[in-house]
């Protein structure tokens, strides 16, 4: 089967969500069944590189690849979310916005001492995935590392990222 | 293989988000890769029979079952989203909460005419998927069925769902 090239599944839009932002839309990528099926063999190789025992998948785009790769891989999957949507006790960090702070949750017993492998559609800033391993390993989790669909390599966001192992499919 | 009782992997979490409210928690499902097969496996099988073209998630733990069912059945995936969150044009329509409306957004040209099915996690008094099956027969789209992986019987929420088909894998 001939290799799609990805990127020209992902759409720009600009001043989105504010002036001066570009933001990259995945839902034509989502939406064909060819670029979608590729993505994800491309991101079920790269992640069985990487030996994780569970998936962790970041509120809500990451569910949308998260949650395929588990399931290629026969592994559980975890889910972090936003603030208040998780209802068992959880444990909570914070990240650094443009104004302010975001907040993400754990359950606090999700984890254990299982290699993990952070999944989200997009690697901006890095803010939301160190987070995110922050959270795991005060689960007692060793982070295996980061896979992304899409890395805006211009924030340089694998320097927040403590030089783990870093995938990303596309790369503007 | 054995069959697992799913309902075993859904606990119950008193008093949350609200007091009075017992919310189901899937995550120890999600977290259970045997488990998670499984309702995947039902999933899939109940989706195949009513013949979609197109799987349609509701934000976001709609993510986590919609996006590995298109991923099996070899469909595009297309996302309904909470307001703000789409960054193309969009269509929006509402649905009754406890207390004022709820929102929910899609691509206005991410359908056609198609056949979908609509996924969540969880039927509870059918709102959010009424909403949803009204924006996509909005956009052109014929609506096959729903689909959940629980359904709150005592809510009655397929009343609400216009005598389509609706399947649900486990009942509370």
């Amino acid at each position: 089967m001939d290799t799609l090239p990805l990127a020209s599944f992902i759409r720009d839009i600009p001043d989105f969500p504010r002036p001066g932002i570009v933001f990259k839309d995945i839902t034509p990528l989502l939406r064909e069944p060819a670029a979608l099926r590729q993505a994800l063999d491309e991101m079920t190789a790269r992640a069985r590189r990487l030996g994780p025992e569970l998936i962790v998948g970041i509120e809500s785009r990451g569910f949308l690849f998260g949650a395929p790769l588990a399931d290629r891989l026969g592994l559980g999957f975890v889910p972090v979310r936003k603030p208040g949507k998780l209802p068992f006790r959880s444990v909570r960090d914070e990240y650094v916005l443009e104004y302010g702070n975001g907040v993400l949750e754990m359950h606090e017993d999700a984890l254990g001492r299982h290699r993990v492998l952070i999944v989200d559609d997009l690697l901006a800033t890095g803010g939301t995935a160190a987070c995110t391993a922050r959270l795991c390993e005060r689960l007692g989790a060793e982070v295996a590392g980061f896979l992304f669909l899409v890395e805006l390599t211009f924030l340089q966001g694998r320097a927040a990222l403590g030089g783990r192992p870093v995938e990303a499919l596309v790369a503007f």
